[in-house]
């Protein structure tokens, strides 16, 4: 057994490349008291790993270089040092870039098994519940709604929207290009989508005749942000999941225009979350978000990658716009 | 009897003066079916004002040129042609900038008196409400949290950290000059006091040992919002109760930065709000208000000018935080 890491080599100051990378070698290392031994199957590639390659701190610690990359992966136990886990048992945390990973037990947790597996990094998890708890608790549309949803081909605006329409909300996608714009609609059954490379926003939605958006899923922030306060209905909220049009940036767009002017006048909310704040309800969400697989109503696709030593490609990939659904990686 | 009419003369294109008004002598209207003749007892001078004198919509009819000036007023009933009202009768209203206003009688409230009667309009009118909604229900501190509040010594600000300091919160006022900060904490009764013309918001919460703001009430917008952006507490709230910063201005500040980054990395909720939304449970807001002001828990302070001509003066005054306490004008 040869352990492999992938480690950030230099801090990206602007657009970030594969070079910021590097793979070693290591040893397999060795469970402590209380502690698990792991192999990564998948490693989940999201655009939050650039977030935290930042020098400021987000809700976890900055990965300085050096540092072996900070992630979430799905697992095996190897060898557990702790009661609560045993060999062969399925697990997720964040365990980082790297083959075998040596981690609290308290900071993993068990999956049952489910056919593919991937999903249960994908739709089933951090993924799809980030678009569950998000759009049920921070953009909660009532019946007949309209929903509009940015990113609406990547992985978790996919599943946000279909959530939505269950919801009974008329929703509208946002995604670059007339493939995943054809996507969002056929496949993922949101009403409309709007390619943000061929209209902007604004005139997306007027050549579909929304007057004005009632829930906002905001996976990009920036200009479209920016441009959206300015179509929100009076009472609209604004699920602020994500602000990926900033993260792989050296010149951060200025604020959104309109705040907090537009939120007083229309009586707006804009609310930021983290999934990890939901671990106690993560039951709940995978269950409701099973069934409606079960019953036909919730498509997910996956964009795999293979090998560990893909991950810094497919994360340029993913922060370019150019995954369609979930990306992950088969860690051999 | 003879009435007095305030009109915009022009749209102001930056920073407002008396000269884009105009008083003009006008006959007393005559009420129809339905309608109440009422005569202005007390105006009120808000900065919300100036807002509704931009040409963009806001939650009212945006005032045109040649337009009586738009504005919330204490009145007394002179003739009455619907059965709710009948002359004598303590009325509030939209009624404007004007000494005789008719009215639908389903847009005006009746009031019962009070001694002072200017409290009907300031501590308990839509002033003091404004900061009993907004806080308590948008910003909702919880016991022990540290709650800060811009525009601390004008008309919402100063009911605002009263009734959070009534909640159990730590209150940090935020005001221009040390005589405001002086009554802020004197009078008041706020924690403590930032002069922002003297130091910046940051350098105070530093000064003052506090790391971090759990609740923001926001009467100000612009660079202010920012700067507390990024020293707001995870799970924290931003009421979005006005943008003064912004209204009299031909050269709006950019939108600010940390929206949406920090909204989604601090788990943060910014909600706009607009007091009349409250109608229906003004009753409950107006009882609690008095209760506070018979135990001597909520302090307040009124400006009051004299004749309706004073009107544009005050507003001036009122937009360049010259005002201590609720700004007001007596109609002769």
């Amino acid at each position: 057994m040869e352990n492999l890491e992938i480690i950030l080599a230099r801090r990206p100051d602007g657009r970030l490349s594969p070079d910021h990378f590097e793979a070693r070698a290591a040893a397999v290392p060795e469970p402590g008291p209380g502690e698990v031994l792991l192999r990564t199957l998948y490693l989940s590639i999201d655009p939050a790993n650039r977030a935290w390659m930042s020098p400021v701190p987000t809700y976890v610690a900055p990965v300085k270089p050096g540092d072996v990359m900070a992630g979430f992966a799905l697992g095996q136990v190897v060898r557990s040092n702790d009661p609560s886990f045993r060999a062969g048992d399925i697990v997720e945390g964040a365990t980082g870039w790297r083959r075998f990973a040596v981690t609290a037990a308290r900071n993993l947790r068990k999956r049952r098994m489910f056919d593919p597996p991937t999903a249960l990094l994908s739709v089933l998890g951090i993924t799809g519940k980030t678009a569950w708890f998000g759009m049920a608790e921070i953009g909660r549309p009532r019946n007949g709604e309209t929903v509009l949803v940015s990113a609406a081909a990547g992985a978790v605006g996919s599943i946000a929207g279909q959530i939505a329409k269950g919801m009974g909300a008329k929703v509208i996608g946002i995604a670059g290009g007339a493939a995943k714009c054809r996507h969002v609609v056929q496949d993922l059954g949101f009403d409309a989508a709007i390619d943000y490379k061929a209209e902007s926003v604004g005139e997306g939605l007027k050549r579909l005749g929304i007057k004005s958006v009632d829930v906002y899923f905001d996976n990009v922030g920036g200009e479209m942000l920016e441009a959206v306060l300015f179509r929100m209905a009076n009472f609209g909220r604004i699920v602020c999941c994500g602000n990926v049009s900033q993260y792989d940036t050296a010149t951060p767009a200025p604020g959104p225009r309109g705040v907090p002017g537009l939120l007083v006048v229309k009586r707006l909310r804009m609310e930021g979350f983290i999934v990890l704040d939901y671990e106690s309800r993560y039951d709940e969400a995978e269950a409701d978000l099973a069934r409606m697989i079960a019953e036909g109503r919730l498509t997910y696709r996956e964009d795999i990658g293979e090998g560990l030593a893909s991950a810094p490609a497919m994360l340029v990939r993913v922060l370019a716009g150019g995954n369609t659904g979930k990306a992950m990686v088969r860690v051999e």
